[in-house]
């Protein structure tokens, strides 16, 4: 239908998609909104908007569909496109993305990992051998990898983003966000990590526990 | 005044921060809702709404003062609080949390690192050895820390959370969600970190590349 859904709601999907998928392990298979919202933190009128957007796959008194509705969420996410994706960045933040993550069935297919560090090419993580950041042309043109996942130090993403993006590459997964890859590449998909806003929210409910009135208002 | 505040503009409260952060540090001194719209991404109502949230920094026709709205977010957040901090899981991910991110001035301060693995009890990261969990308790009696970051294995998370929260510590940054601490714990803090969002997000703004209209509505 075309019609336009807002980013916020896409931000969403994924957590409805984690949540579906859990109730399905789970063996359930009809939930109303009522009890999606208990789980979820969001109300029930808010879910019903969100699930709306998609043309709503639930039914009056009746709840929803649970494997229809983590199916037709994961399609809208596009869990089944199976992009080829290279890591940038081999040390410790890059190694526990690699292994910590799901990519098979996540929409992503690991295929390349890159770093320059000399001491550690040619070790191999969760079996791709790790190659130095020169092969990227020759490797890029022959593979023709869709998405780059970066963990590279903060100096070397600005030139690395540029090489990528001259080879095809047009996602990003950004953990090294000082550079700001979609304001200097406005045709590319970006999803910046800020680990720290998560940190910092966290503050403010650590100190709401205390005093849960003081900084309101 | 004690107004409740969603919790969805206290999300947003760190993002504000990072980008007035940024300003300064740019000299810049004043700006208003609609630059400060465009930089972020968010409507110019939006922005208004979220600051008048606060009491509201900003004068019609000036613009909001950079300085005096950082240190005012940076207050109501608790970047001032310099939370007691502990690690527990100093492997990859662990390690690249540890080194990656600004802990002074960020609302904590960290004072302790565990592990399980004897292999690397001893070591130094950041400058704290890394500590055996069976000496969680003693350390936790004697420092008293406030939060814990975990990056556990999965099947330890449980166990690990059970004896911080006997002892004493009511925040967890937690990067190992399959365990639901605030379900079990209604009286701590907590903020999950869930990376595949922002992978499954990154997927579907690729796929929206290629076909903006195919999924909507």
């Amino acid at each position: 239908m075309g019609k336009q859904v807002s980013i916020s709601v896409i931000r969403r999907l994924p957590r409805y998609y984690r949540f579906l998928g859990e109730l399905l392990r789970g063996g359930v298979h009809r939930i109303s909104s009522r009890e999606l919202s208990g789980k979820m933190g969001l109300t029930a009128s808010q879910i019903r908007q969100d699930l709306n957007c998609f043309g709503g796959f639930g039914q009056q008194g009746y709840g929803y569909n649970v494997e229809a509705l983590f199916h037709e969420i994961g399609r809208i996410l596009g869990m089944d496109q199976n992009y080829k994706t290279i890591l940038v960045g081999v040390g410790n933040l890059g190694r526990a993305v690699a292994n910590h993550m799901t990519f098979d069935g996540r929409g992503y297919r690991l295929v390349g990992l890159f770093d320059n560090n000399p001491d550690i090419l040619g070790e191999t993580v969760r079996g791709l051998p790790i190659r130095p950041v020169d092969e990227l042309e020759q490797f890029c043109i022959e593979e023709k990898p869709d998405v780059a996942i970066l963990c590279t130090p903060r100096e070397a993403t600005k030139e690395v983003v540029n090489r990528l993006v001259a080879l095809g590459v047009r996602g990003f997964w950004n953990y090294s966000p000082h550079y700001d890859i979609a304001l200097n590449h406005p045709g590319v998909a970006v999803e910046n990590v800020h680990l720290g806003d998560s940190l910092m929210t966290l503050c403010y409910k650590v100190k709401d526990l205390d005093d849960p009135e003081g900084d309101r208002g």
